[in-house]
């Protein structure tokens, strides 16, 4: 549990996990209550760091999904679950800023990043 | 040229590159020669930094394809070509260490790491 050198990691190698793997994994609350699934990571162009999860959540058969980008740091990987565990509920998450999904939906969105960390950095996280 | 945050960054946001727009990128030589494309990015699991692209080369119609890693700092994202030059010829990457495209690439060539660390550090790379 809380680790992210997990099953998924393991099909590749021990300190690395494919960008690709990442992609269609899910996510769990701490309680083990699903969450949705990672839609894409966010990359820092100039550190070449993974900075945030996009996060697909809602909707059935993908119809009113929505993404969610969560700061990379609240994901650990369970072994377990086979599934990343955020370090947030459900309730969070439903407060927490999304966007519809679409191929741009960071450039329709200009502000999302900013957004997202008064957020998680926020009241609802009083442990942060 | 050589700088990273380029027109696949742009679409997204001014820091950051999702892993999808990453994934399916143009990669060329110095010389504008085409050296395939990005399959995926290696992530580090302790530090979520990216480590190596893969790339994907050879074959046609995916057929002979092979898996090229390559450290992540080799490229630069160049916004006349709308993808990344690789700091290699196609003679250095014929050269390099390939796998067969498979899911499971990594842990069946468990020591690929390192013997790609030691070719893009050995003789053929003399500036390196």
């Amino acid at each position: 549990m809380s680790d992210r050198s997990g099953d998924v990691a393991r099909r590749e190698t021990g300190a690395l996990i494919s960008s690709d793997k990442v992609e269609g994994t899910a996510v769990y609350d701490p309680a083990g209550n699903s969450l949705g699934s990672i839609h894409s990571v966010m990359i820092g162009k100039t550190d070449g760091k993974v900075a945030y999860a996009v996060l697909s959540f809602g909707g059935f058969l993908g119809i009113g999904t929505d993404y969610y980008p969560i700061p990379w740091a609240q994901l650990r990987y369970d072994t377990a679950q086979h599934g990343y565990v955020a370090l947030l509920t459900k309730e969070q998450l439903e407060g927490a800023p999304r966007y519809e999904t679409a191929p741009d939906w960071g450039t329709r969105n200009a502000g999302w990043q900013a957004d997202v960390d008064r957020y998680y950095r926020g009241p609802a996280f009083p442990s942060a």
